[in-house]
Protein backbone atom coordinates (compact mmCIF):
# COMPACT_ATOMS: atom_id res chain seq x y z
CA UNK A 1 0.00 0.00 0.00
CA UNK A 2 1.74 3.21 -1.27
CA UNK A 3 1.58 5.97 0.72
CA UNK A 4 4.41 8.44 -0.06
CA UNK A 5 5.62 8.85 -3.76
CA UNK A 6 8.93 10.73 -4.55
CA UNK A 7 9.60 12.33 -7.72
CA UNK A 8 13.02 12.90 -9.28
CA UNK A 9 14.16 16.60 -10.30
CA UNK A 10 15.75 16.52 -13.52
CA UNK A 11 14.21 14.98 -16.75
CA UNK A 12 11.32 13.94 -14.61
CA UNK A 13 9.34 17.26 -13.69
CA UNK A 14 11.31 19.38 -15.31
CA UNK A 15 13.28 19.42 -19.10
CA UNK A 16 16.95 19.33 -17.95
CA UNK A 17 19.08 17.39 -20.40
CA UNK A 18 18.07 18.93 -23.13
CA UNK A 19 19.39 22.13 -21.91
CA UNK A 20 22.65 20.67 -21.00
CA UNK A 21 22.68 19.29 -25.08
CA UNK A 22 21.78 22.98 -26.79
CA UNK A 23 24.84 24.25 -24.38
CA UNK A 24 27.42 21.19 -24.90
CA UNK A 25 25.90 22.03 -29.02
CA UNK A 26 26.97 25.57 -28.03
CA UNK A 27 30.30 24.75 -26.57
CA UNK A 28 31.00 22.58 -29.84
CA UNK A 29 30.48 24.98 -32.63
CA UNK A 30 32.32 27.75 -30.48
CA UNK A 31 35.44 25.30 -30.44
CA UNK A 32 35.34 24.38 -33.91
CA UNK A 33 37.78 27.20 -34.47
CA UNK A 34 40.57 25.85 -32.84
CA UNK A 35 41.90 21.85 -33.17
CA UNK A 36 39.19 20.13 -30.84
CA UNK A 37 39.26 16.47 -31.76
CA UNK A 38 36.83 14.15 -29.80
CA UNK A 39 35.15 17.16 -28.30
CA UNK A 40 32.51 15.09 -26.82
CA UNK A 41 34.02 12.12 -25.94
CA UNK A 42 36.93 14.71 -24.36
CA UNK A 43 34.39 16.78 -21.89
CA UNK A 44 32.96 13.51 -21.05
CA UNK A 45 36.21 12.13 -19.72
CA UNK A 46 36.54 15.84 -18.25
CA UNK A 47 33.55 15.37 -16.32
CA UNK A 48 34.20 12.32 -14.74
CA UNK A 49 37.36 12.54 -13.77
CA UNK A 50 35.68 15.51 -12.37
CA UNK A 51 32.78 14.26 -10.35
CA UNK A 52 34.95 13.62 -7.32
CA UNK A 53 35.50 17.06 -6.51
CA UNK A 54 32.47 19.32 -8.36
CA UNK A 55 29.44 16.64 -7.27
CA UNK A 56 26.88 17.12 -9.99
CA UNK A 57 25.34 20.27 -11.06
CA UNK A 58 25.84 23.09 -13.57
CA UNK A 59 29.20 24.88 -12.27
CA UNK A 60 31.04 21.61 -12.39
CA UNK A 61 29.81 21.47 -15.60
CA UNK A 62 31.31 24.86 -16.91
CA UNK A 63 34.86 24.19 -15.41
CA UNK A 64 34.57 20.62 -16.73
CA UNK A 65 33.74 22.69 -20.61
CA UNK A 66 36.72 25.05 -19.72
CA UNK A 67 39.59 22.77 -19.13
CA UNK A 68 38.09 21.02 -22.05
CA UNK A 69 38.68 23.78 -23.90
CA UNK A 70 41.93 24.30 -22.92
CA UNK A 71 43.18 20.58 -23.23
CA UNK A 72 41.85 20.17 -26.89
CA UNK A 73 43.07 23.32 -27.99
CA UNK A 74 46.80 22.87 -26.50
CA UNK A 75 46.45 26.12 -24.48
CA UNK A 76 45.30 28.27 -27.60
CA UNK A 77 41.93 28.96 -26.51
CA UNK A 78 41.18 32.81 -26.07
CA UNK A 79 40.23 34.52 -22.67
CA UNK A 80 36.93 35.83 -24.45
CA UNK A 81 36.16 32.35 -25.61
CA UNK A 82 36.47 31.23 -22.02
CA UNK A 83 34.32 33.87 -21.22
CA UNK A 84 31.81 32.46 -23.85
CA UNK A 85 31.79 28.89 -22.36
CA UNK A 86 31.02 30.93 -19.04
CA UNK A 87 28.17 33.08 -20.29
CA UNK A 88 26.67 29.86 -21.82
CA UNK A 89 27.10 27.65 -18.50
CA UNK A 90 24.89 31.30 -16.89
CA UNK A 91 22.13 30.74 -19.08
CA UNK A 92 21.58 27.71 -18.18
CA UNK A 93 20.76 28.73 -14.22
CA UNK A 94 19.01 31.46 -15.84
CA UNK A 95 17.11 29.12 -18.24
CA UNK A 96 13.15 29.02 -17.99
CA UNK A 97 12.24 26.06 -16.04
CA UNK A 98 9.88 23.92 -18.18
CA UNK A 99 7.75 21.44 -16.18
CA UNK A 100 7.09 18.30 -19.18
CA UNK A 101 3.94 17.71 -20.28
CA UNK A 102 1.14 16.52 -17.81
CA UNK A 103 3.32 16.90 -14.56
CA UNK A 104 1.78 19.57 -12.76
CA UNK A 105 -1.64 17.84 -13.42
CA UNK A 106 -0.78 14.43 -12.25
CA UNK A 107 1.29 15.79 -9.19
CA UNK A 108 -2.26 17.91 -8.56
CA UNK A 109 -4.37 14.77 -8.88
CA UNK A 110 -2.11 12.83 -6.58
CA UNK A 111 -1.21 15.06 -3.81
CA UNK A 112 -4.83 14.56 -1.75
CA UNK A 113 -4.38 10.85 -2.06
CA UNK A 114 -0.54 10.61 -1.06
CA UNK A 115 2.19 12.50 0.74
CA UNK A 116 4.32 13.55 -2.20
CA UNK A 117 8.28 14.62 -2.35
CA UNK A 118 11.03 15.44 -4.59
CA UNK A 119 14.48 13.59 -4.43
CA UNK A 120 16.92 15.46 -6.36
CA UNK A 121 20.51 15.98 -6.90
CA UNK A 122 22.96 18.38 -8.34
CA UNK A 123 23.88 22.19 -6.90
CA UNK A 124 21.87 22.73 -4.40
CA UNK A 125 21.41 26.56 -5.31
CA UNK A 126 20.65 25.46 -8.41
CA UNK A 127 18.03 22.92 -7.67
CA UNK A 128 16.36 24.85 -5.29
CA UNK A 129 15.83 27.92 -7.75
CA UNK A 130 14.87 25.10 -10.49
CA UNK A 131 12.13 24.27 -8.34
CA UNK A 132 10.91 27.82 -7.51
CA UNK A 133 10.95 28.32 -11.00
CA UNK A 134 9.38 25.44 -11.87
CA UNK A 135 5.79 26.87 -10.28
CA UNK A 136 5.54 23.26 -8.37
CA UNK A 137 7.21 23.89 -4.99
CA UNK A 138 4.24 24.21 -2.79
CA UNK A 139 2.70 21.07 -4.16
CA UNK A 140 5.63 18.53 -2.30
CA UNK A 141 5.34 17.63 1.36
CA UNK A 142 9.14 17.33 1.46
CA UNK A 143 12.19 18.31 -1.10
CA UNK A 144 15.59 16.76 -0.58
CA UNK A 145 18.25 17.87 -2.66
CA UNK A 146 20.72 14.97 -2.39
CA UNK A 147 24.33 14.85 -3.56
CA UNK A 148 24.38 11.46 -4.82
CA UNK A 149 21.29 9.15 -4.62
CA UNK A 150 22.31 5.44 -3.75
CA UNK A 151 20.92 3.04 -1.23
CA UNK A 152 22.43 4.84 1.87
CA UNK A 153 20.75 8.17 0.78
CA UNK A 154 17.32 6.61 -0.03
CA UNK A 155 17.69 4.68 3.24
CA UNK A 156 18.74 8.16 5.19
CA UNK A 157 15.49 9.98 3.72
CA UNK A 158 13.04 6.89 4.65
CA UNK A 159 14.43 6.53 8.48
CA UNK A 160 13.88 10.82 8.85
CA UNK A 161 10.82 10.70 7.41
CA UNK A 162 9.44 7.82 9.27
CA UNK A 163 8.55 6.13 5.82
CA UNK A 164 8.58 2.03 5.70
CA UNK A 165 10.10 0.77 2.33
CA UNK A 166 6.54 -0.98 1.73
CA UNK A 167 4.83 2.06 1.31
CA UNK A 168 7.11 4.05 -0.95
CA UNK A 169 7.33 4.70 -4.57
CA UNK A 170 10.06 7.01 -6.33
CA UNK A 171 8.97 7.61 -10.15
CA UNK A 172 12.33 8.72 -12.16
CA UNK A 173 14.38 8.81 -15.71
CA UNK A 174 17.22 7.33 -14.43
CA UNK A 175 17.75 3.64 -14.02
CA UNK A 176 20.80 4.21 -11.93
CA UNK A 177 19.52 6.88 -9.49
CA UNK A 178 15.79 6.47 -9.22
CA UNK A 179 15.36 3.01 -10.16
CA UNK A 180 17.98 0.44 -8.99
CA UNK A 181 18.82 1.76 -5.20
CA UNK A 182 15.49 2.51 -4.63
CA UNK A 183 14.16 -1.55 -5.64
CA UNK A 184 17.56 -2.83 -3.51
CA UNK A 185 15.74 -1.48 -0.08
CA UNK A 186 11.89 -3.13 -1.32
CA UNK A 187 10.32 -0.23 -2.47
CA UNK A 188 8.26 0.29 -5.53
CA UNK A 189 9.88 2.78 -8.24
CA UNK A 190 8.65 3.88 -11.71
CA UNK A 191 10.89 4.35 -14.57
CA UNK A 192 9.50 7.06 -16.97
CA UNK A 193 12.07 7.83 -19.80
CA UNK A 194 13.46 10.87 -21.14
CA UNK A 195 14.92 11.07 -24.79
CA UNK A 196 17.98 12.12 -23.72
CA UNK A 197 20.51 10.11 -21.15
CA UNK A 198 23.54 11.41 -19.65
CA UNK A 199 26.22 8.64 -20.51
CA UNK A 200 27.00 8.85 -16.59
CA UNK A 201 23.46 7.81 -15.87
CA UNK A 202 23.15 4.91 -18.15
CA UNK A 203 22.67 1.93 -16.80
CA UNK A 204 19.76 -1.21 -17.21
CA UNK A 205 17.36 -3.07 -15.24
CA UNK A 206 18.66 -6.55 -15.77
CA UNK A 207 18.46 -8.03 -12.26
CA UNK A 208 15.86 -5.59 -10.87
CA UNK A 209 12.88 -7.31 -9.55
CA UNK A 210 10.48 -7.16 -12.71
CA UNK A 211 7.75 -6.66 -9.59
CA UNK A 212 8.71 -3.66 -8.37
CA UNK A 213 9.72 -1.64 -11.02
CA UNK A 214 6.92 -0.55 -13.91
CA UNK A 215 7.66 1.77 -16.85
CA UNK A 216 5.70 4.57 -18.49
CA UNK A 217 6.01 6.60 -21.57
CA UNK A 218 5.04 9.60 -19.54
CA UNK A 219 4.33 11.05 -16.06
CA UNK A 220 0.66 11.15 -16.83
CA UNK A 221 -0.03 7.31 -16.70
CA UNK A 222 0.75 7.51 -13.00
CA UNK A 223 -2.76 7.59 -11.28
CA UNK A 224 -4.29 5.08 -13.57
CA UNK A 225 -0.54 2.64 -12.33
CA UNK A 226 -1.60 3.54 -9.22
CA UNK A 227 -5.36 2.75 -9.07
CA UNK A 228 -4.75 -0.66 -11.34
CA UNK A 229 -2.27 -1.59 -8.39
CA UNK A 230 -4.79 -1.32 -5.97
CA UNK B 1 16.72 25.67 29.00
CA UNK B 2 18.21 25.47 25.94
CA UNK B 3 18.29 21.64 24.91
CA UNK B 4 19.20 21.91 20.87
CA UNK B 5 23.01 23.22 19.91
CA UNK B 6 23.33 24.03 16.34
CA UNK B 7 27.09 24.73 14.97
CA UNK B 8 28.19 26.68 11.84
CA UNK B 9 30.49 24.48 10.02
CA UNK B 10 33.19 27.16 8.23
CA UNK B 11 35.40 29.41 10.35
CA UNK B 12 33.48 27.86 13.79
CA UNK B 13 34.03 24.17 13.34
CA UNK B 14 36.76 24.29 10.54
CA UNK B 15 38.93 26.52 9.12
CA UNK B 16 37.73 27.82 5.61
CA UNK B 17 37.85 32.09 5.27
CA UNK B 18 42.13 31.32 5.78
CA UNK B 19 41.59 28.76 2.72
CA UNK B 20 39.88 31.16 0.45
CA UNK B 21 42.00 33.99 1.83
CA UNK B 22 45.66 31.61 0.47
CA UNK B 23 43.74 31.15 -2.46
CA UNK B 24 43.11 34.57 -2.95
CA UNK B 25 46.71 35.26 -2.26
CA UNK B 26 48.17 33.19 -5.27
CA UNK B 27 45.10 34.74 -7.68
CA UNK B 28 46.80 38.27 -6.86
CA UNK B 29 50.62 36.62 -7.77
CA UNK B 30 49.32 34.85 -10.52
CA UNK B 31 47.43 37.87 -11.99
CA UNK B 32 50.83 39.88 -11.35
CA UNK B 33 52.30 39.66 -14.78
CA UNK B 34 48.95 41.47 -16.57
CA UNK B 35 47.46 44.56 -15.74
CA UNK B 36 45.72 43.71 -12.92
CA UNK B 37 44.37 46.92 -10.85
CA UNK B 38 42.38 46.83 -7.51
CA UNK B 39 41.61 42.97 -7.82
CA UNK B 40 40.63 42.01 -4.68
CA UNK B 41 37.74 44.40 -5.08
CA UNK B 42 36.67 43.80 -8.43
CA UNK B 43 36.92 40.10 -7.66
CA UNK B 44 34.43 40.83 -4.88
CA UNK B 45 31.99 43.12 -7.17
CA UNK B 46 32.44 39.79 -9.79
CA UNK B 47 31.76 37.43 -6.42
CA UNK B 48 28.39 39.59 -5.50
CA UNK B 49 26.91 40.26 -8.98
CA UNK B 50 27.31 36.18 -9.27
CA UNK B 51 25.89 35.55 -6.16
CA UNK B 52 22.28 35.50 -7.68
CA UNK B 53 23.03 32.71 -9.83
CA UNK B 54 26.14 30.45 -8.35
CA UNK B 55 25.01 31.21 -4.86
CA UNK B 56 28.14 30.55 -1.87
CA UNK B 57 30.44 28.12 -2.51
CA UNK B 58 34.26 26.43 -4.35
CA UNK B 59 32.97 26.28 -7.44
CA UNK B 60 31.30 29.75 -7.76
CA UNK B 61 34.63 31.36 -6.48
CA UNK B 62 36.65 29.66 -9.53
CA UNK B 63 34.41 30.77 -11.69
CA UNK B 64 34.85 34.08 -10.31
CA UNK B 65 38.01 34.39 -10.33
CA UNK B 66 38.17 33.17 -13.94
CA UNK B 67 36.02 36.19 -15.12
CA UNK B 68 37.87 38.59 -12.91
CA UNK B 69 41.06 37.18 -14.69
CA UNK B 70 39.74 37.87 -17.45
CA UNK B 71 38.28 41.14 -17.32
CA UNK B 72 41.22 42.72 -15.77
CA UNK B 73 43.52 41.48 -18.21
CA UNK B 74 41.06 43.07 -20.80
CA UNK B 75 41.40 39.50 -22.32
CA UNK B 76 45.02 39.03 -22.14
CA UNK B 77 44.97 36.07 -19.90
CA UNK B 78 46.74 33.04 -21.10
CA UNK B 79 44.66 29.70 -20.95
CA UNK B 80 47.12 28.20 -19.11
CA UNK B 81 46.84 30.82 -16.35
CA UNK B 82 43.48 29.88 -16.15
CA UNK B 83 44.05 26.17 -16.08
CA UNK B 84 46.14 27.37 -12.79
CA UNK B 85 43.28 28.96 -11.64
CA UNK B 86 40.87 26.15 -11.65
CA UNK B 87 44.30 24.20 -9.94
CA UNK B 88 44.08 26.44 -7.26
CA UNK B 89 40.32 26.18 -6.66
CA UNK B 90 40.50 22.22 -6.73
CA UNK B 91 43.07 22.56 -4.33
CA UNK B 92 40.90 24.09 -1.96
CA UNK B 93 38.08 20.89 -2.73
CA UNK B 94 40.85 18.40 -1.77
CA UNK B 95 42.22 20.24 1.22
CA UNK B 96 42.59 18.95 4.37
CA UNK B 97 39.55 19.88 6.93
CA UNK B 98 41.34 21.10 10.48
CA UNK B 99 38.87 21.46 13.14
CA UNK B 100 39.51 24.80 15.15
CA UNK B 101 41.39 24.18 18.46
CA UNK B 102 39.47 22.79 21.07
CA UNK B 103 36.29 21.77 18.62
CA UNK B 104 36.04 17.70 19.19
CA UNK B 105 36.64 18.18 22.72
CA UNK B 106 33.53 20.76 23.23
CA UNK B 107 31.43 18.64 20.92
CA UNK B 108 32.42 15.38 22.55
CA UNK B 109 31.37 16.98 25.84
CA UNK B 110 28.26 18.11 25.26
CA UNK B 111 26.45 16.07 23.07
CA UNK B 112 25.38 13.71 26.01
CA UNK B 113 23.53 16.66 27.88
CA UNK B 114 22.13 18.31 24.16
CA UNK B 115 21.30 17.66 20.30
CA UNK B 116 24.05 18.78 18.41
CA UNK B 117 23.75 20.16 15.25
CA UNK B 118 25.94 21.50 11.78
CA UNK B 119 23.98 24.05 10.08
CA UNK B 120 26.44 24.86 7.07
CA UNK B 121 25.81 26.55 3.98
CA UNK B 122 27.67 26.10 0.49
CA UNK B 123 27.53 23.74 -1.97
CA UNK B 124 25.99 20.29 -1.28
CA UNK B 125 28.72 18.40 -2.03
CA UNK B 126 32.03 20.32 -1.09
CA UNK B 127 30.18 20.81 2.74
CA UNK B 128 29.62 17.00 2.61
CA UNK B 129 33.12 16.41 1.77
CA UNK B 130 34.13 18.65 4.37
CA UNK B 131 32.35 17.42 7.06
CA UNK B 132 33.49 13.60 6.43
CA UNK B 133 37.07 15.01 5.81
CA UNK B 134 37.10 16.57 9.55
CA UNK B 135 36.13 13.61 11.02
CA UNK B 136 33.19 15.07 13.77
CA UNK B 137 30.26 13.76 11.13
CA UNK B 138 29.70 11.18 13.73
CA UNK B 139 29.30 13.54 16.72
CA UNK B 140 25.85 14.91 15.58
CA UNK B 141 22.26 14.33 15.76
CA UNK B 142 21.55 16.38 12.57
CA UNK B 143 23.23 18.18 9.62
CA UNK B 144 21.58 20.47 7.56
CA UNK B 145 23.59 22.28 4.44
CA UNK B 146 21.48 25.38 3.19
CA UNK B 147 21.68 27.98 0.18
CA UNK B 148 21.23 30.93 2.85
CA UNK B 149 20.65 31.52 6.72
CA UNK B 150 18.59 33.54 7.18
CA UNK B 151 15.13 34.02 8.96
CA UNK B 152 13.28 31.84 6.63
CA UNK B 153 15.80 28.80 6.39
CA UNK B 154 15.66 28.82 10.14
CA UNK B 155 11.80 28.77 10.79
CA UNK B 156 12.20 25.83 8.49
CA UNK B 157 15.07 23.81 10.44
CA UNK B 158 13.21 24.22 13.52
CA UNK B 159 9.87 23.47 12.51
CA UNK B 160 10.95 20.21 10.59
CA UNK B 161 12.56 19.18 14.04
CA UNK B 162 9.92 19.96 16.36
CA UNK B 163 12.39 22.60 18.06
CA UNK B 164 10.57 25.68 20.21
CA UNK B 165 13.06 28.81 20.01
CA UNK B 166 13.74 28.95 23.63
CA UNK B 167 15.18 25.78 23.36
CA UNK B 168 17.93 26.59 20.28
CA UNK B 169 20.96 28.11 20.18
CA UNK B 170 23.00 28.79 17.11
CA UNK B 171 27.36 29.10 17.65
CA UNK B 172 28.82 30.55 14.87
CA UNK B 173 31.60 32.96 13.66
CA UNK B 174 28.96 35.23 11.17
CA UNK B 175 27.09 38.49 12.71
CA UNK B 176 24.98 38.21 9.62
CA UNK B 177 24.58 34.36 9.04
CA UNK B 178 24.64 32.87 12.47
CA UNK B 179 23.42 35.53 15.30
CA UNK B 180 21.03 38.17 13.52
CA UNK B 181 18.36 35.60 12.13
CA UNK B 182 18.33 33.25 15.01
CA UNK B 183 17.69 36.17 17.88
CA UNK B 184 14.73 37.16 15.63
CA UNK B 185 13.02 34.21 16.23
CA UNK B 186 13.57 34.19 19.57
CA UNK B 187 16.47 31.67 20.26
CA UNK B 188 19.60 31.89 21.67
CA UNK B 189 23.02 32.95 19.76
CA UNK B 190 26.62 32.71 20.83
CA UNK B 191 28.96 34.50 18.34
CA UNK B 192 32.66 33.03 18.00
CA UNK B 193 34.74 35.90 15.99
CA UNK B 194 37.54 34.51 13.55
CA UNK B 195 40.30 36.04 12.71
CA UNK B 196 39.34 36.63 8.83
CA UNK B 197 35.39 37.48 7.93
CA UNK B 198 34.57 37.57 4.23
CA UNK B 199 33.15 41.21 3.40
CA UNK B 200 30.02 39.67 2.14
CA UNK B 201 29.37 38.23 5.56
CA UNK B 202 30.32 41.68 8.05
CA UNK B 203 27.53 42.91 9.55
CA UNK B 204 27.62 44.70 13.75
CA UNK B 205 25.44 43.37 16.66
CA UNK B 206 23.41 46.92 16.48
CA UNK B 207 19.95 45.79 17.56
CA UNK B 208 20.39 42.64 18.39
CA UNK B 209 18.75 41.92 22.18
CA UNK B 210 21.68 41.72 24.00
CA UNK B 211 20.19 38.77 26.41
CA UNK B 212 19.82 36.79 23.41
CA UNK B 213 23.50 37.14 22.46
CA UNK B 214 27.02 35.78 23.89
CA UNK B 215 30.26 36.31 22.96
CA UNK B 216 32.94 33.74 22.93
CA UNK B 217 36.74 34.29 22.09
CA UNK B 218 36.80 30.48 21.31
CA UNK B 219 34.53 27.36 21.15
CA UNK B 220 36.40 26.09 24.01
CA UNK B 221 34.40 28.44 26.33
CA UNK B 222 31.05 26.95 25.24
CA UNK B 223 30.75 24.43 28.09
CA UNK B 224 31.18 27.23 31.09
CA UNK B 225 28.69 29.35 29.42
CA UNK B 226 25.96 27.10 29.10
CA UNK B 227 26.37 26.41 32.78
CA UNK B 228 26.67 29.61 34.21
CA UNK B 229 22.98 30.56 32.08
CA UNK B 230 21.51 27.34 34.05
Amino acid sequence: MITVIAFDGDDTLWHNESIFSLTQERFRSLMRQYQSEHLDDRLFATETRNLRLFGYGVKGFILSMIETAIEVSDGQVRAADIQNIIDAGKAMLDHPVEPLEGVRETVEALRSCYRLMVITKGDLFDQESKLARSGLADLFWRVEIVSEKDERTYRRILSDGGIKPDEFMMVGNSIRSDILPVVALGAQAVHVPYRLTWAHERADLNGAPPERVRTLDSLAGLPALLERME
